[in-house]
């Protein structure tokens, strides 16, 4: 298909500058928070399982009155709880976010349910809201539909991703339908290429498809290109799994079988980690797989500590279990508080609003099919020919 | 928006010549065509009611059966009754394909409902089948999903599009989200300046929310690119269209409200004709919209007769409408037989479906949302900028 | 099939009568209404052309300030213009809502955007919202998915009916889809025969396929009941147009092919009215179509005016057609106001939604498949066998 | 609720009782079959690693040919490895299914691609094809949409399940849906209560959400009745999770917090199994949920071997899990063989067809939502009020 049609597309950009919305602290000296009494911690009363009245965190910023001031945690995240830490020698109090199934009997874990600061928690929804006119444009679209326009949806993320890629933490989040397509699959190995990718969170089927595409030049057995059915085909997923298993391993297995192109490949050679989480849809799995979703959780939640720009790819499961471990802010090495953009793509409204509405306001849905998706991206990011 | 962002994409394609594939027409000197009796007639019993046993038409090739040979109307289409026209002085035959209501009392109509050449009735529908490899291409694909690779069936389309664009005649069936978007917009306009479209059917929402946007930067008082709600926008789609109104209709319009850019002036700029359908949604209408469906279906049938690729933009309405009435094959002047194109894009497999399902070995559907195709499709084909 | 299985559901309902929630006028004598100034209107500068700042009324009550006091017009919809009647002898002004379509040059328009009163125009979006707690059920809803809970919805509609059937006046709009079911077609009679239903909405193709299912007993060809695809079927929905029209219309074609039992049939049987309006995807169409859609406009707000519940069954042409000359209220005889219900059911969010969005307080979206709906209606309200 | 509004719905049915198809074996005495090789066995190179060529499993009945003769497997499924058990004392040769992740370094694995019996291996598709009219309705449908007629659907399915609870074993396989809405949740529990649910299969939500119905009336905090947002109610499914690990597990949970109603509780009391998988989204988990996704597909493949009857609610991940495990035969303890069905309830054509084009001959779709499947089925199954 490459010999007989030749396409270049050369980019010329000059975009403005992606600048960071700034973060407005509250105002603790004014009432009501001046005469907020201190938060209360009740102990946890047996292994995974916390006080009644326990306190669930939001996505947003939550600060805790601590005897040594208002607190706010790092890397929290939703539908948690706060788990005051023993002081260390010489440190002052920690606060910990963490899953309820990870509290250990004895913890003191904060309690109370306003968020206004009455029971001496305050969540702060509106830190970014005040912002200049360049950050403003993410947080009032609220939900997209299929009528929706999206250029400036796709402009303002092509200056953040170019900001991200030297200053933050990119995040893909992949459903399969990502890799079933040659020009998709090639993008996403390109956009890895051109470092748009700091960590892939995905499940055995992204891994299978982009290694049986390598291997075979198909997806369960449907040629990538020219989505002819190969016959034999329809062993091709169980085979590629077969080899992998053999080989011992993703890493081993492109070495192995001389995959050299697609999305494993570029994550491999440029030794961008990868989670690849369980599901009971599995074939083999492949071994690099997490049988346990909740070590899976965990190792998720390595990198939604670090993330600053999330894209989720056509996965409701994926992108929902990554969503509810997000939080909106990030706090830098000097305390500086940003926020955390989030941008889904997926071809329902449905699944788009799922993760849309849950409260995120720097969410961005983007209703279509990933393949144009990955292949603008593309040709906007890393200036490359499409055919 | 245009001034902070600059980008420019140039687009160096050499692409393979795309290539008609051949048509074989049936042995009818083999049985069972060989004996085939003639085709019987019957006079229709009154006006737009046509006589029992009537033969409806497919949107394959079909030969009928005559004292003179075996004949093939010209500028078929699906569910229609064939006539038998009165000999015209020094000429043979003619067979017309009509709409049963358009059947006057007395004209005489085709009956037999077998398709195998026992009543005189033969339909061809393999005729493109034994087709080269470049042409076998189109032929083998029944449906799309979400998750089906879509790389071909663009670079596939992007070779057709530049072939028809000097040998055939594009007609586009739009629904209203095209114009909702400004790339979406900007990148139609540029297609149809790039020689890409010989006529557009549409509603009266499409031109009303081109001009909109042309006149005001908004579609349904929402901004183009921000996706900002105007103050006072809601009243943005009545006041255009009562402009429109006074100003007597489309062509005046946009001179009267100095729109140069979108779809509807470059329609204009360019001679290029189009049909606007009425619908019982409509606002207003613009002038220029029919209001009787009927006549409507008319004005787009000139266009069905003449098409040689069709492209269907998000509208189940407008594309099933045209679909229904849109032959498998045309006939050129010299009484070659070709393919007729069929691209449905929609963002739903449902409506996809719908028209893809309906028996044209040519439709090809692509599940995505129309700002994304419509951005491709400038990209590879009108070498233009993207902001 | 009838034959062999038989059921019986004998359905005992002791349910609490449905009352309407009390209107509450705006208080004219409070700031800032009792400061307003007088409405204004100007000329029409031609026929079928509003004047520049044109007031479009909304879907909610509007009250214009005249010299005589606040006047609430009768009958409204959205996205008319208010037109002030020359007074009538013996009687004070009068205002209709009007198409602008329909307006003459020289009518007197009302103009003013705004809807506080400044401009002697108060929109009252308010009148039911402190309503008793058996009418604010239906006040607090404002989306619906797939995952909402619908047992309440179906238990207000079912209380609503059997008050409507008595006092009100019912309306369906109804797309193909309910009619290619058995049960679901069934129940649809069933329920015209209870008297639940006061006047249909719909196309050419719910006519169509409701008299093929009673002369062939298919829809499309596919048997309404076992599903299987009957030879020659393709021909029914041709044939049964054919034979209506050498019958001259629906209730001659009923007569003339005995059929006896459907939707058409229950409405002819019952004096019920009905609307079919045209589109360009008709086959045929049947003689009681209006090909003009908008004299199809104008048949159907005659029933928008007199409707004081609707429900709209998966159809995004006639539903949305409708639901844009629906008011949000209705005026009874002695100038009671009171709320018009509107219930949409539709398979996808983004239909139901679409309609649901449009501002209208009492728009309930329900979403699932039709004919399940249909079949849960006969089973609580018209107390007949499911099989 | 329940105190205003009273309403009985009995049910008197006289159907037909339900007959299964015959099963025709493959005739082996005929060619090709009788001159077949047998079957070709080769070590597994290492633990969870098959050998090249492997003969992957269809869902169809197999049967392999070893020199005592053909030998079909029990309790097969799809994308699993047929393994030759050693010889026991005193019995004949063993063919086990096995899932190539649990084959042991050094078993016999049958290989062989091909599956007309030239490799020893024939795949017989076609042994309930040539059924009796009673048993042929269940075969000649394959894909749904909202527009298929489901009348006879539900009248099959009906006379099945009541076969079914007497003399098969019927699973359900349920997303969290079906517990959001108060009638669609009694619905399940009152099945359950009459017998016609032998195992359930689920994740953590459905339990969750079925629980905080019967603890707090919500649905993730919205009341499962009249849709009502409860203040506070976010915690409640953070709560009930907390509770439950408090008591130890679900059966303790429902009998601390007394909870009597609804899902888990009508499973426990009846002592019906249930399998819930964990996975990547959870809250919690509940100390029921299997963490590792592939000993939670080994619990599940149990009530595989057993199927008879598979019902799936609104899940996607589940559904297809399920459908992987799930063969389109069952072998009695006679070694009699008859057909195993399954029906997918989904509202979106996608997820039903995704799961129905797997290739089981007995999957039919009903595109519906799943409230209004549960209501129809307990209207006509369990003979229970509906309000």
């Amino acid at each position: 298909m490459g010999a007989s049609v030749r396409s270049a597309i050369f980019v010329v950009v000059s975009a403005v500058p992606f600048c960071l919305p700034p973060f407005r602290k509250p105002d603790f000296t004014a009432a009501p928070l001046a005469n907020a009494p201190h938060a209360c911690f009740e102990l946890a009363p047996a292994d995974g399982v916390v006080p009644e009245g326990f306190h669930a965190t939001s996505n947003h910023p939550e600060y805790f009155h601590l005897p040594s001031g208002w607190h706010l945690p790092r890397e929290s995240r939703m539908d948690c709880v706060v788990v005051l830490e023993a002081n260390q020698e010489g440190s002052g109090p920690r606060l910990e976010v963490v899953e309820p199934r990870r509290v250990l009997k004895g913890q003191r874990i904060a309690v109370g349910r306003s968020d206004d600061g009455q029971d001496g928690i305050y969540v702060h929804t509106r830190g970014f809201s005040e912002a200049t006119a360049n950050g403003e444009k993410f947080t009032f679209r609220t939900r997209g539909t299929r009528e929706t326009p999206f250029s400036r949806s796709y402009d303002d993320l092509y200056a953040l991703l170019r900001y991200e890629r030297e200053h933050g933490y990119i995040v893909w989040v992949a459903g399969p339908a990502v890799a079933f397509d040659k020009d998709s699959r090639d993008s996403f190995a390109d956009l890895i290429d051109a470092g748009y990718c700091h960590a892939l969170l995905a499940g055995n089927a992204v891994a299978t498809h982009d290694l049986e595409a390598g291997h075979f030049g198909t997806g369960l057995g449907q040629d990538v290109y020219s989505q002819r059915l190969v016959p034999g085909g329809h062993y091709h997923h169980l085979d590629i799994i077969n080899r992998v298993r053999l080989a011992g391993g993703v890493a081993s297995g492109l070495s192995a079988l001389a995959v050299n192109d697609g999305i494993m490949a570029a994550l491999v050679r440029h030794h961008v980690p990868y989670v690849l989480a369980g599901s009971i849809r599995d074939d083999g799995p492949l071994p690099d797989v997490l049988a346990n979703v909740y070590a899976a959780q965990d190792a998720m939640r390595v990198h939604a500590r670090r993330a600053t720009t999330v894209i989720t790819l056509a996965t409701q499961l994926h992108s929902i279990a990554f969503g509810n471990m997000l939080p909106s802010y990030h706090v830098g090495p000097a305390g500086e508080v940003r926020p955390v953009y989030l941008t889904i793509v997926d071809i329902t409204e449905f699944s788009a609003d799922k993760l849309a509405n849950r409260g995120s306001a720097q969410a961005i849905p983007i209703v279509t099919n990933v393949q144009d998706f990955m292949i603008n991206l593309r040709a906007n990011l890393a200036g490359r020919r499409t055919a």
